[in-house]
């Protein structure tokens, strides 16, 4: 099975602390390394966490409030010291092109290496990205400014070999390749056997949605139905409900609620408001709305 | 004796480390709180150190590579998000003003609080601060982009009052704020008496001149003659002089150098390149030409 392994760096919302960063999160998809927005301290925290940063192919920017891509422009200017030539991926509001510009022509800095843009929008839900082992879309989000999440779903793989099955139907292992992609092979004799009978069926599918920064938002439940892996944020405790809603962020029960409703397998909560050390009310809150909720927490490793 | 105290927040060059942050000193002289540049993670670093940064008043940039400002715009949007009302002080390149500018723009942020520019340049040195207690000029430095350095001197305080002198020579305490100025006195009789009967010379005055980034520039020796403290930056040791030279920074021996031709009291060397983990070699370097020199350490407080 190929890896699917996120990477908490950063949990914090607007204002970091001195033990938590704003948001940041690297997916390893089948070795494809994915960063998922950058706030200020990004870079220090891939070091950090020994993660070779030159391996990310991919940034995803979900929207332009400081603490989800103030430590891009760092990044980037890292990679291009550090001898970086191979193409960096950016997927992102279109304003960030500017910003960057901006900068580079500031320091006299021409980067070693080709980035190229790929502009989100936020009209409706798109395809970003696709390979043969995975596509990105948008979430669309309602936030403050313009803001997107984004789901990443494995694509199917190959069917499951039973050599057990090629020995009792004597197929040869030259059918294999037919098998795998659910094809049926010839025996020995010229017989044709049934792919039934020979494999099974490939890896359940994987997926992860990232919705940060949101306001409770139901209209996104039929997109993430059934994810393996939702991160929400939860910025607030219920108590401050109407903060939450002023500044178009969710509560710990708002983001229990859009689990449950989504069914998903399994919910994580983070974005934290710099106002709570002690997280454990966060939990308590969505836990009996969503049992199999976790609370975000930086350099943990989890595998989906 | 006013206090006159320096923090060092960042200490590495270009591309920070694990352990070490991009340049950011704090500089506390009689409680104005003075923040010089601010790499990425500033705003961290001064929590860690739990130094409070609504306090800081002024802000001082000196050029725009990345390592010494990418932590600037989160910096000021914190000090928005806690409710900063007072006016801040930025002194800097011209170019920063547009790059805030954009970035609040795109987070639709209004700051709360007046950002009062006061823009650098590099074609001579300039006053750019002065009050009672305190002065502070450019210093014109030799860097791949325009870039300035500062020099920050106490005014002279007042003179000292001898309080057994007054009894002696029957002054009321009535004279003592003529005395401080240095102004003569007179008696319970109404005859004059000498200041110097009376006092001792006012503190000597302490110095700071902040050297980073520069190649070696023996022009400033004139300038910076005599500070009580000379941080200079040292990124490379000397068997990387070429290096040093084709990126317009200095090696340990250049920065003791000009501590000794500037015949200052004490050295402090920082903005180490990444490729060093230990640093006894800058040191073994810089003292045999230069005695009283320290290696910048992050979270070190040095009180001049």
């Amino acid at each position: 099975m190929n890896t699917f392994e996120l990477t908490i760096l950063g949990c914090s919302s607007a204002t970091p602390t001195a033990s938590r960063h704003p948001t940041a999160q690297l997916l390893n998809i089948a070795e494809r390394f994915i960063l998922i927005d950058c706030g200020e301290g990004t870079q220090i925290q891939l070091r950090r966490y020994k993660i070779k940063f030159q391996r990310i192919d991919h940034i995803l920017i979900s929207h332009l409030h400081g603490d989800h891509y103030l430590g891009l422009m760092g990044l980037l200017q890292s990679m291009h010291l550090l001898g970086r030539e191979k193409e960096l991926h950016l997927y992102c509001p279109q304003e960030l092109k500017e910003i960057i510009d901006l900068q580079n022509k500031s320091s006299q800095t021409v980067l070693n290496y080709p980035l190229v843009y790929h502009f989100t929008n936020v009209q409706q839900s798109e395809l970003i990205f696709e390979d043969d082992k995975l596509s990105i879309e948008t979430i669309v989000l309602n936030h403050r400014i313009p803001c997107t999440g984004f789901l990443f779903r494995e694509k199917l793989g190959d069917r499951k070999i039973l050599m057990d099955q090629l020995n009792r139907y004597e197929v040869s292992v030259a059918e294999i390749h037919k098998l795998k992609k659910g094809l049926n092979a010839f025996n020995n004799n010229g017989e044709e056997v049934e792919n039934a009978l020979l494999t099974a069926d490939p890896d359940a599918l994987r997926s992860y949605a990232y919705c940060s920064d949101t306001a409770y938002k139901e209209a996104i439940v039929e997109q993430i139905k059934e994810v393996t892996l939702l991160y929400h944020e939860a910025t607030f405790l219920s108590n401050m409900l109407d903060r939450a809603k002023a500044t178009f962020h969710s509560t710990a029960a708002q983001a229990a609620t859009i689990a449950l409703k989504a069914n998903v397998q399994q919910l994580i909560i983070g974005h934290f408001s710099a106002r709570y050390s002690d997280l454990s009310q966060h939990l308590e809150e969505a836990i009996p709305i969503f049992k199999n909720t976790l609370l975000a927490s930086e350099g943990e490793k989890i595998s989906i």
